[in-house]
């Protein structure tokens, strides 16, 4: 673990900040939903600050209009792959629904944000196995807490560590590939000093981008050492490497990532945060393909946006960071963003998917 | 009809174009789809030039991130209510997998653009009552052409034409309000000397914004003017209007506008061309509300744009306009736009729907 | 004067805010600077929330990338012709340096705001005659408060009143046209009530845009009848009409709108009050040229952004208006602008400059 | 030299474009203006097809709202100190008048683009020493095709090469400082396969950013080497990275990137070969400070865009690389964005300048 990493090195040492996923995993069907919560409470109600900043544009995620317009998030954030949007949509408005008996009535309605990637080389997006279930179930996991604490190791980015909720080929990463290897979710969190106090940059990054001669750790061309290394772990990579990192041509794939902050940011310096995570990527070597749906989308959890106007009226109070103050916060959304691609490499196993694809786990090298 | 219309002041007069509906009108459902082809064929395959331009965000349309960032469509356009964008996401994708097999297979995704108005006054929205099988019936007509060539009224607008397909309170017009009436499905074109030679603008608009007191027809106050009008039609006009035109606080509501011309433009010039919509919504009265999503998205028939590489390699020909020949392709986008919201008005027919919610048809007041 | 205005009916109802001008009336050169300060105080150490949004960028205006950035204004807003954006920003920046020492030395750089129009048709823009010395003058006359004071009547807009400073053909207006006929400086405020309080919005607008034919005063198509008028000064009007509005081909042009409110707003809900400013342009008859430099400026006088963080640390204090309550503020706006477009030409005197060209103001033609 | 590199690694490689300096090196004035041209012709009559994205818009350049509405340059491109963007428009006013004499008189204005950093540690940026006479000498330079062809040592980028023009501490990067050493202008080019053909990519960068901590050489973590490093050069460079790269506050300063390819590519597709170049700066080390200006111009040489529509009408005839058969394109320039801010310091001299600040040029280390 770094040195100023959070308490668990993830998203969740956000406080406030849960996250759960639904993952199938079923012959030629790998895939899954992965769902990240601002609060456990409420979230149309009270809603989150947010922003987000897209990189490369070829996605099909939702909800980002309205984020951009209101600079507010107000239903959980589901990443799954790029078929199970709508699936995303109608899972969280079920539970919108439920809890807030005036959207379409007394209320307007209800925004959701979903953001994806393809999965579709392990997993046979074509058959749309993500259902409303699948969504609620995440949502369902995130909000009870009741995510696996199970210890995984980490390799490379400081030692071994205890994460605080599955990692890898889960959820949304569960089809996911990232630099030829088995990508997927990632995490990682940063304590910034800022106007003189500590305050907490997380992320969780779901990781479908990249060849592998590209991958750096740490300044480390593993990706090209990869490529020249014995033995049959490496060869199967090499195998599959030869298809690209997405479906079709090579460079394709996409990566989401999902910042957020204990530091009270409003929605404009939010959208500064997430152009951050751009440099976080490419440390890793990510070059931003054509084909790449890349994105950024980040919250406060500072404070929050009601719904209605306060009942007594008067405008709401809020505070906000100096602006001069928020280079670290800043410098540690970079570092985070690195750090949580490399944690979905090194946290991932295995998958063999769709039509016997494999992609094979960077833990299975033994590299250290 | 305006003089310097196309043969049927409506958007499909832009050759190629389709427009087909699905409506659903029953009780406290009534809402519908609406879908627009930019060309009959194998719309993956060869995608349409677009662009689009966001004037208010608070929506929940889909699909728009891949249109700014690659400039085309490759999709049917539809239009529906707000909680039916997965639908017509799934109804598409339906579409376009079973016509491309290759899709997440040899190639990538598929970007499904979908656009939304909030029509839960008088549907009850939260029954999410739209299925992949009305997105299906809607495309369906569009393509087949047999769209009704109904005879309708058009008062107001320069007497009556025939229109090309149904308007009002049609497909996702089903449950629309505008300027505290019935609003819906309007349609409009203009014939623009533009370099020398005509060219069409067409427009199909879904009105679903604004307070009765704002609506002008040419300059004549006629919202204000109904305020103050006698006989039951008004009365019951007005009953309805202190509801506003959303479901929540007056004010909201939303405006989708399809924009098309067989012009040869780039979709940067395409994105140019949406802006003047928002001059045509104002010509009637429209002041943006904060809760309304108002959007405009264009296509150009004049060229597509292949999903593959041309075979023999080589940059792909296009043509387009030179810059300072736009402005009559400006205007008459504007002046379309005006007459669409206008058709939408006089088009309509009265809907009863949710909880006995009204909107009485402009066409009841018998106004000239 | 409208019944909801404030009042002087002008930008400076806006406690703090004032106006002043610099002209050049000098046969072929007939131009000059507006500059607007959201107070009166140091803008670099108080700086006013701000943001921007530009409808065609057709235009050479400066200082707008940062606004976006940041959210703030930190120097006057200065308006002018094209080829002044030097002079504007050599100006500002002789006030920033001398007031402030530590800049380019122990922090950093300032970024002056300067918007502009062409009036190439009335003066001579290429002998480039506005210089720093007019700059520090406009900003001076406004820091001092001793701007003229005139009465000036208002035709049309509802009769006479107190205008709070000069408007029609002075500072950056001398030189500009609007809808074929003497545009330049045009103002007007609104009260409204939001929040359970009247907050005023108020406007400045630099009107050089359109043809004669466009021209609609509260729907009456005044353009039309002023090209079917007798009499000389409707035939001096129509003889310069022809050349267009602009330099070059007709329908260029270009307007500037600079919008302000008492009301707390941080810099997102200042980009949508801008949006609100398209509306009112074209109610009255704009279509936003293809040539056309069109775009708006907001600021909030509720706040100001310390340049420094706070010497005993901690988040800024910042209240802002809860989202739903921003109606009455965007429609303000809208009212705003269309008032302050007609006050500009009702204001307006007669102009001859650059080889006799001529434009003959709206006053002239004895309408009522 | 890297492999890939076209005949001299430099932006000149890209065929037609060419690059002139005006350097002042005067005790405490130590700045200068840098002009490159897209062709040698009138940029008036023949446009170059550019598009610019901003990552970080902490900045004052000047032009950019136009090039992105229009999607062309029209004039040299201009690079210099904050406070000098006045005198570059001036300057280039100068030219583009005197071309064109139809400037303000038969068509509209000239929209001069003009980038900055801010090079007050070394130069006192307060007394605005560029004229613009400077700028015309740069330009006049740059035409001239007479810029110096010394022969420059390349080190660590691959050993010498004779770059095709002087970079490093002259022109605008005179007083410019990137990772706490001496930064200024890099350049490098890439030949990329696409569409079965060789395209250039070239970029001329203007560094001015980062700390000396962060600074990384293809994975080597240079700067922390440096920081731990004896000798009295070494000592130098730590003494004056204590004051951070800019003025003010560490982490402050800016970096411009100009990208150009003789690949035929549209504004849109260039706006996207934009976004690579932050994943160039990154892979240096790059972190996006939140006072920097950061921001990437591109523009393409394989057509220009006429000034005036074609005489006899019809559209323009384009041809654009087809969407998929970028990826080599944006790979190019993110190499080519490493490489030139490479070259920028190890071709940089020691520069002593205002109040006897210093910045350290890399090759007085002899680090190989």
């Amino acid at each position: 673990m770094t040195r100023d990493a959070g308490p668990t090195d993830s998203i969740v040492d956000v406080a406030g900040v849960s996250v759960g996923h639904a993952t199938i995993a079923d012959g030629g069907l790998q895939t899954g939903v992965t769902a990240v919560l601002p609060h456990a409470g409420n979230l149309f109600r009270d809603k989150a600050p947010a922003a987000c900043r897209v990189f490369n544009g070829f996605g099909k995620s939702v909800g980002l209009l309205q984020v951009e317009e209101l600079g507010v998030v107000e239903s959980p954030i589901l990443l799954s792959n790029t078929f199970a949007m709508s699936a995303c949509v109608d899972g969280a408005l079920d539970l919108l629904l439920a809890e807030n008996p005036d959207i379409a009535r007394e209320t307007g309605s209800a925004n959701v944000v979903a953001l994806e990637c393809n999965d579709g080389y392990l997993s046979d997006m074509r058959r749309r196995a993500v259902t409303r279930e699948h969504v609620a179930e995440a949502i369902r996991l995130a909000r009870s807490g009741s995510f696996a604490r199970e210890a995984s190791l980490r390799i490379g980015a400081g030692g071994p560590s205890a994460g605080a909720f599955a990692r890898g080929s889960v959820g949304a990463g569960r089809g996911m590939s990232c630099y030829g290897l088995k990508g997927g979710i990632g995490t990682a969190s940063r304590v910034a000093l800022a106007d003189g106090r500590p305050y907490t940059v997380g992320t969780l990054t779901l990781t479908n981008f990249g060849r592998l001669s590209d991958f750096v750790v740490h300044g480390r061309l593993l990706g090209k050492e990869i490529e020249a290394l014995g033995g049959p772990a490496a060869a199967r990579i090499r195998a599959a490497a030869i298809d690209g990192s997405g479906v079709g041509s090579p460079g394709d794939g996409s990566v989401i990532v999902v910042l957020t902050t204990d530091a009270p940011l409003d929605s404009r310096q939010l959208r500064r945060l997430c152009m951050r995570a751009a440099s976080g990527l490419a440390r890793t070597g990510a070059v931003i393909g054509g084909g790449s749906g890349e994105l950024a989308l980040a919250f406060s959890t500072a404070y929050t946006v009601p719904h209605d106007p306060p009942p007594g009226g008067g405008p709401l109070p809020r505070a906000t960071l100096h602006e001069d103050l928020l280079d670290p916060l800043f410098r540690a959304a970079t570092d985070c963003v690195e750090a949580a691609v490399l944690d979905s490499l090194y946290s991932a196993e295995t998958v063999v998917g769709r039509d016997g694809h494999e992609r094979v786990a960077l833990s299975e090298l033994g590299l250290g």
